[in-house]
């Protein structure tokens, strides 16, 4: 199966691309915002189009696969090489202009990520794990990343959607580790974590997470030499609380702070 | 002046370009990071030599003008004309990897905000204000912008740097705001503005801003039909708390929560 997964990654990005960016940054009339009476968004339909057109890609080429995503229900997931993808993660940052939404594509085997995608159609950038390396990929630029060297906490650049995405009974565990690191930032959704792979941003650190918004890129951060976990240093596939780091030890270090709620 | 602007912006542009854009995504070792013994630090590199640069060329071109910017000594301020200069807004993005820094470049005549750019060299936009009209370029494409027709603060979507941005004499009134809109969203740095430029945000909230954070923005802003000024209702030009909005009835109803304190 990873033989030929570049091409079908690309090639499944080409085509949830062709749906999402005709709607992205999409002007309306007042008259009929999303929330008007002729109830058209094209955040919602960029987000189902390119799902349709994703596991219609999928059905013809790989038919024995299981597929789960968050507009339809789960297809067959129980088969060996399950897909899980979110053609929109970021649905606000899309409302909004900002680029950092991204398209996620991932592969598991056996509840296991062994590759995926997060594709930025609008800058162009492609951060792709093939089963071994994590690449970066911009038109005809290529390079294979590594994540930063960062052990320390106090070394560590820290991302997270909104410091309000944590609830009652564990934001206590993010305001510590916040508390301990070098800076911190909020905003960026799936690029925060494309940056962890990249080696510009050590940690991430998020909450309420489904599967289909995590999958995809655990190979691409783990590819490139980072660890991602749930808090309780359980496989991330499952979603829940989520952290991604750019070294063992400095993952080791945030789950201490995490976990201590 | 502002018959020849654009070029002139443009070509500032591409001289701060040519500094900033070779030191973002700069991987360091860790032996060398931006704390280490040798003192290398690309994103005050970046601004220090795109600033230096930025200066020969208007000093060349433009040798009455004055000049205010963040790396060096006010130049001449009271001339009639006054360039406002950030080559990296953002610097934390910067070093985050993040591509919602922007090079500000703003011209103003006797302490009016007249013309401006904010350019993201990485996904190659520019937001220009000519004099008249606001314009996005980016490659070959170029079109007019406008704000959007937002009025209602229960329909707008709010962008600030961080909700910890705010001192706890002010931190009331963007707490009293930001209850009231539709949506709010932190990060972005001087993106934030272009997508109000561009009708994609309704509002951004800061404070503690200087001089030369705003004033290329106000063009933009404003050249695209919105309203920047402080909190208080005055001139932006000199920084401080700011609040930019899509339309001036939202920007009326803006500040009179902004301003309760």
């Amino acid at each position: 199966m990873l033989d030929e997964i570049e091409p079908l990654l690309r090639e499944l990005c080409a085509v949830a691309a062709r749906e999402t960016m005709p709607r992205f940054r999409m002007r309306l009339d007042v008259d009929n915002k999303e929330d008007g009476s002729n109830g058209f968004d094209p955040v919602t339909e960029a987000d189902r189009e390119a799902e349709r057109a994703i596991r219609r890609y999928l059905a013809e080429h790989c038919p024995d696969h299981g597929i789960l995503g968050e507009e339809e229900a789960p297809l067959n997931p129980d088969a060996e090489y399950c897909w899980h993808i979110d053609p929109v993660d970021g649905t606000r940052a899309f409302i909004c202009g900002l680029p950092s939404w991204g398209t996620l594509i991932g592969l598991a085997r056996e509840g296991k990520a062994i590759a995926g995608v997060m594709h930025q159609p609008f800058t162009g950038e492609m951060f792709l794990a093939d089963g071994e390396t994590t690449w970066a990929i911009r038109g005809d630029e290529r390079k294979a990343l590594s994540t930063s060297g960062i052990t320390e906490l106090g070394d560590a650049k820290l991302m997270t959607t909104t410091p309000f995405l944590f609830a009652d009974d564990i934001i206590d565990g993010y305001r510590n580790l916040e508390a301990r690191v070098r800076l911190a930032r909020y905003g960026f959704d799936c690029y925060a974590y494309a940056m962890v792979a990249a080696g510009h941003i050590d940690l991430v650190v998020e909450s309420s997470l489904k599967s289909y918004d995590i999958a995809a890129l655990i190979p691409v951060i783990e590819q490139a030499g980072g660890v991602v976990t749930t808090w309780t240093g359980e496989n991330a596939i499952s979603g829940g609380s989520i952290v991604a780091a750019a070294t063992p030890s400095l993952h080791q270090a945030a789950l201490e702070l995490l976990d201590r709620n």
